[in-house]
């Protein structure tokens, strides 16, 4: 009763303040300080001895004994106002994404990041570990090049391309198109869940209490570093990708589209020490990359039992087009949630 | 006579106007605008037809069929105060950084995109092509995760591996140099000159006329895009890595430590129709990373002819430590240029 009214009080809050409408766009921002760091992330050292005459600057070489690399951190660029509010913002990109993502939008309108600036938030944007500014990553990847954004602009549910679905907010300007897809990044090493819950819970040990906002792809992320972090405060996710974590007896048992599979399972890829002792139930909801996302295999269909069910949403997603389902009834998903353990 | 003059003008007024000290820090920044933006690129695209259903968000395969590929492109974040001066300042960072290098130092204080701000510049702050917030490249590639810390910390010159030189600017703090490896970004893609002078010269494109502030190995892309653009009105270059251009005649005959090779040839990697009616001498001015950057081999010594000289730099570097030249005697760095071709 008490956690459910913390929960619903601090719901309330993130809701209400970002919805209050108190400052006027195209005035100057006012910033009280500004920066970014690295946060997080580890170090790998290759056993040996360097020597900096042989392996140094005069002879560089791709010798790496005795040399360390650090990698898997994020990086952070802050802004705080004048007359700050009490929480911070903490933005965190999805899938293909980075902290562009809170920047301008593709149509040259500010984003989030300058929009809540004005709000008097201090605001903490993410590239999260091996994307843009964070890509020095432990493990290495190779990144093919390949033409993909036609899927994409489908994934993201701009439209059935060429064309934008009709009343879609995005603009149909081919210039905002054009920099939507320069907004992308690679992963510059392969997706974790782990490496990234460490990350941005190592930035919420930094900072302190906070409202964190995910989009996509950082859903599933966002919602497992609340459980290993109590600085989060809430949760703002926009289009929630991979698994909805709940307490144990607190999932709501919807329909999702034709997909009514209610997985019950412990959380899988979190560290049992943070789990304990609550247990949390998964919920299947965003049925287009994440399943395809390489990784750990943490973000997946689970049922109760544990056994995969990505056969079962591959069969579910064919019989919907297999049955002429239109692909503008694609689900558009919001959510604005607050999920934070007590 | 007259273009000597421009050109002493424009260096005046770069480094008058830098050096001047009329703001104060830890006042608040008063931002008229800010935002993000992408600049330059190409489109690669697959021959054939892009089927939504078959390739789109139901079924995201990674079948490239008439798909298509926004890469190349420079990541520009910027920021313009109020009562701002007329010509922005465009920061440009040096190899395996990203626009990170002019935020916040890896010891915590303001970096020059918040000091410069304060001094009522615009500041535009790049990832250039296929690095950082950039990533997406139309080239692939394999990003190793290769230790080699140790060797960037002589090739940056910050000391002999573990210690930093005597009387060295970077901060003995063990958080600094954290935060510095931190700041390392790999090549998400090809190194190449021709992509990197293509994106940033758009950018001026974009802007207008500015001053361009470069770093390391942007010492040399630097110059390049000025030939490129006469919106580049002055160049502020930071231990410039590469090779440097002049005008045919003008080149210094000056003894570079030992080395006293003078190159003479016309610019290599630039475009016939930018280059002519200029020709420019290019004079081998980074010892270090530079002469080992992977790329279109644009950034090498040259001699007189056209000849590569990697061979002389290699023996003359051989010859110096073999005579025990000690590593702390390793060049520093520093220019003050403008290089802008009337």
């Amino acid at each position: 009763m008490q956690r459910r009214t913390v929960r619903n009080r601090l719901a309330l809050i993130a809701t209400a303040v970002l919805m209050s409408a108190c400052a006027t766009a195209n005035a100057p921002l006012t910033i009280q300080e500004q920066g970014s760091f690295a946060v997080g992330g580890t170090v790998v050292t290759t056993p040996g001895t360097f020597d900096p005459i042989k392996q140094g600057a005069y002879n560089p070489t791709p010798d790496p004994t005795g040399q360390t690399l650090h990698g898997d951190h994020a990086y952070v660029f802050y802004q705080v106002p004048v007359d700050a509010r009490r929480l911070p913002l903490v933005f965190w990109h999805g899938h293909g994404q980075s902290g562009k993502t809170w920047e301008t939008t593709p149509d040259g309108r500010e984003g989030f990041q300058t929009i809540f600036l004005r709000r008097r938030f201090p605001v903490y944007v993410i590239d999260q570990p091996r994307r843009g500014r964070a890509s020095r990553s432990t493990q290495p990847v190779t990144i093919a090049a390949n033409p993909d954004e036609q899927m994409w602009f489908g994934v993201f549910r701009l439209g059935v391309w060429p064309n934008l679905y009709p009343n879609v907010a995005f603009s149909p300007d081919p210039a905002a198109l054009d920099q939507f897809f320069r907004q992308s990044v690679p992963n510059a090493g392969p997706y974790d869940v782990e490496v990234n819950t460490n990350a941005v819970s190592a930035l919420f040990n930094r900072i302190g209490p906070g409202i964190l906002v995910t989009h996509s792809q950082s859903g599933t992320l966002g919602w497992r570093t609340a459980i290993k972090n109590r600085n989060i405060r809430a949760i703002v996710s926009y289009e929630p990708g991979g698994d909805f974590i709940f307490p144990e007896g607190e999932a709501p048992a919807l329909p999702f589209g034709e997909r009514t599979f209610t997985a019950h399972h412990p959380a899988v890829g979190l560290h049992a020490a943070h789990e304990s002792p609550d247990r949390h139930l998964l919920r299947r909801q965003h049925p287009g990359a994440a399943e395809h996302e390489s990784g750990t295999g943490a973000v997946a269909c689970v049922s109760r039992g544990g056994e995969a069910l990505a056969g079962r949403c591959e069969r579910a997603r064919r019989r919907r087009h297999a049955r002429g389902a239109p692909l503008d009834r694609y689900p558009r998903q919001h959510a604005f949630s607050d999920v934070r353990p007590q």
